[in-house]
């Protein structure tokens, strides 16, 4: 076997596995859904397992390279549960670095996607985040087409380029073909940060795509037959700032979609508002957060969901910690729906 | 790359990876089937890659973890060849442990399967051990309907407590929810060693499952239509005492099903005996196990299966050995048969 | 996590986690083709992760495992894109070595692959080197039945023999089962080497199968149905010569089948002969390969296939390299086809 003491590092190091497992129980109920209890995994984070590696290349240039899977433990499955996943589907890119920035090809996270889970207490949780539920997950009980959702969290056949930190700004700027995912596909952002303050502006335009949306509660009104968007596109602002005893987080995301719906051209807006607060507490930290996205689509009823988390995370240690959240979830015309999550997270 | 010898040992020990690699040639014929030459994989152990890790947490607490998949080396297959396996189906686990004892979330072995493969001398050998094929392996030759088998070595969804060691006892409990898996499940066992025993007693129940049994041989009395089982309750008392020049095993489980064939309900029971003995000699050991079933039914006529193997390991050192194995197989009504194995198996 | 400086060697090495990692941008236009433009993954070799040992047992023996896995950085994908393909499909494979060789069983390279990508300059690019285009690769401008591609450059359930290097020669054989593949297989390699020369023969015979091969242009005379092969023989003679300021390579492969074609046997037979070389140039080198193969077929037309490559390799290190690379590609009564790649490969 091949083991090594925590925390070991080396200049010239070359090759790192790295991980999270992410395990709970789940009183699961979201708006208009039924109460289930399970065993579930990545209440809090999703489960991975990745290999990276930075090479230094001489005169301040760097090789480097990350390729890293998604899991379920409480399967033992080596995908999220996204049909037709892949393997590697977390991030498979080989790329170079220099004073001039980094560039990479390859399959990995967006600009908006990482913008999305910067400035939410609940960051990347796909189970207890407002505003990760209402901007990337499809569910049984969510009468939203899920603009950011299909397009997933990462990009298939990307190239991206990262500049360095001047006056603290930093852009990326993401494309990728127009054969490897469903369209061809632009994202960027331009970030800044000073002391405390923090701030992300991203933007996503997917075009000449076919992505299809069920609005999977066919008891609400414009639900059937699903929806087909040929061109979308999202702008994303997001904020935060740390008083210390406190840490405040907003978001204000707008997506417009392009599509059909039964061989008619149908328009889509999606607007999507998140407050939440991170407050640290003995050795962990309360989490609120709550999020409210709107819907607008021509000839069919407005739809709203509101939907807020409050847990407390403690930390065993600087890579594991306990948590537990309660999240509220209401929608239009849906029952409204508790959930409760006791979980367990830990990094490697 | 990432190479580090072996043996390396930290006290904040963090990530190992580790694995077992077996391949050999086969003879294959059980009871009344054909006799097939090959190249195989797994004939002593299920090969495996692994990584798992400790973590310590202050207070005499710890975090760990473990995630490992099966492989077939002769096919290069991610696998152990089970309809619907997933990748990580030998363990994806998260827990805590201290001087309380050990609390894990996940997918795991379960207390049965453990207690099964400790007391017979071949181990975990799904080819080899007699009382392995006859509790957990479905096969074209086999005419009992295999108790556990379909109720796999692991348990998804899966909550686990493991008790500190007290005057020679660990208790274990493992519950599931009834999402995971096919039912609800529950098992425990109760250990006790001091000196040179050891023994084990482990019962396991599924609940509300629908876990269909083909009687493979369709020639075979009751073998139309297939099985369905609803509630399985497995007992396990197994036992060793070292010798020194001789190592002695024994086994009894007694397996009873309530379930349907052909829509009127039936009950089935399952009682194996397993005897065996390892013995050191020269730099390996020698080792023999001889297992037998019997099936009663209601309304059909009652089968026995008897298996016996004998085989000697040779170390090449701690980590790697040579096997060769003879086994002879019979069953009610059935031709007998007579396998050969001989093989390598490489631990990292 | 577990990170470690590079270059890290130990005299009781143990195990060791490599990889390859390969992206770029590829205007791919093979012969009768359309013009593509994609990011694309293993232009000038295919991305891999592995994990392979070995083991000190005294007396001059080593034991030795490895365990990898291709994977296409583009798509997150765990595989080349084979129909069926497994996940550790590049080597599954333990053994043993001592002075009187190496034996190792499982999934691995056969002979007559590693001699086809040891005599071009391209290697093993899948994309970029025209010997392994026509000989491995099957496309939809591909007019030859693709000799040895269909056998996969590694087989299942393998037994392989390679000598020690005797007289500055070397001996391999592989011998397969005839259940883990297509039909029962034998491959050898006999190589020498002395000084500046290299040279390897090689044979590969394929008995009992039935390897079905489409000729992908169906307005091409004899491309439908498609042809089901037998029994496959290919004699490949490759050689090198490094002159310093420049290395040359040369091959000559011919491979005969006997098959069917609607219901009527047909023997084919196929003749490549490979022209290259590499030259070192500043921090890097150039590479110019030019292949040629003929099919003949009894009752249809020859059909010729001339694919050139010529490409500069830049060192960035020892591990990581940038390549540019174009391709010109004719075949009888097809367009030609004009490719280019630009890459990054980084080896960890």
């Amino acid at each position: 076997c091949l083991t090594l003491a925590a925390g070991t590092t080396c200049a010239q190091s070359n090759v790192t596995l790295y991980g999270v497992m992410d395990a709970g129980l789940y009183q699961k109920q979201l708006a208009g859904g039924s109460r289930d209890r399970q065993v579930e995994s990545n209440l809090m984070e999703t489960s991975q397992l990745g290999f990276r590696g930075t090479e230094d290349l001489g005169g301040g240039w760097r090789g480097l390279f990350d390729l890293s899977t998604f899991f379920r433990p409480d399967l033992g499955a080596a995908t999220r549960g996204i049909p037709g996943e892949t393997f590697w589907s977390k991030s498979a890119l080989v790329g170079v670095a220099g004073d001039w920035g980094t560039l990479r090809l390859g399959r990995m996270s967006t600009p908006g996607f990482l913008n999305m889970i910067r400035f939410n207490p609940f960051g990347a949780s796909s189970s207890l985040s407002p505003t990760f539920l209402q901007t990337y997950v499809g569910s049984p009980t969510q009468p939203m087409t899920t603009g950011s959702g299909a397009t997933d969290s990462g990009w298939n056949g990307s190239v991206a380029y990262t500049s360095p930190r001047l006056a603290g700004l930093v852009a990326a700027l993401q494309v990728t073909d127009n054969k490897s995912n469903g369209g061809r596909r632009i994202g960027g952002s331009l970030s800044y940060s000073a002391g405390d303050l923090a701030a992300t502006l991203s933007v996503e335009h997917v075009q000449d795509a076919a992505l299809t949306f069920p609005l999977w509660d066919t008891a609400l009104a414009g639900a059937v037959p699903p929806y087909t968007a040929h061109d979308l596109k999202t702008w994303n602002l997001g904020a935060s700032y740390d008083f210390g005893v406190v840490k405040l987080f907003g978001q204000a995301i707008d997506t417009r979609m392009a599509g059909l719906r039964a061989g008619r051209s149908q328009d889509i807006e999606l607007k999507t508002y998140q407050l939440g607060l991170s407050a640290p507490m003995g050795s962990g930290r309360w989490l609120l957060s709550s999020a409210r996205t709107g819907m607008q689509r021509a000839g069919a009823q407005d739809l709203h969901r509101t939907t807020t988390s409050l847990g407390y995370g403690h930390d065993l240690s600087k890579r594991t910690d306990l948590y537990a959240v309660v999240m509220d979830d209401r929608m239009t015309e849906l029952s409204s729906g508790t959930g409760f999550a006791l979980g367990i997270r830990h990094r490697f």
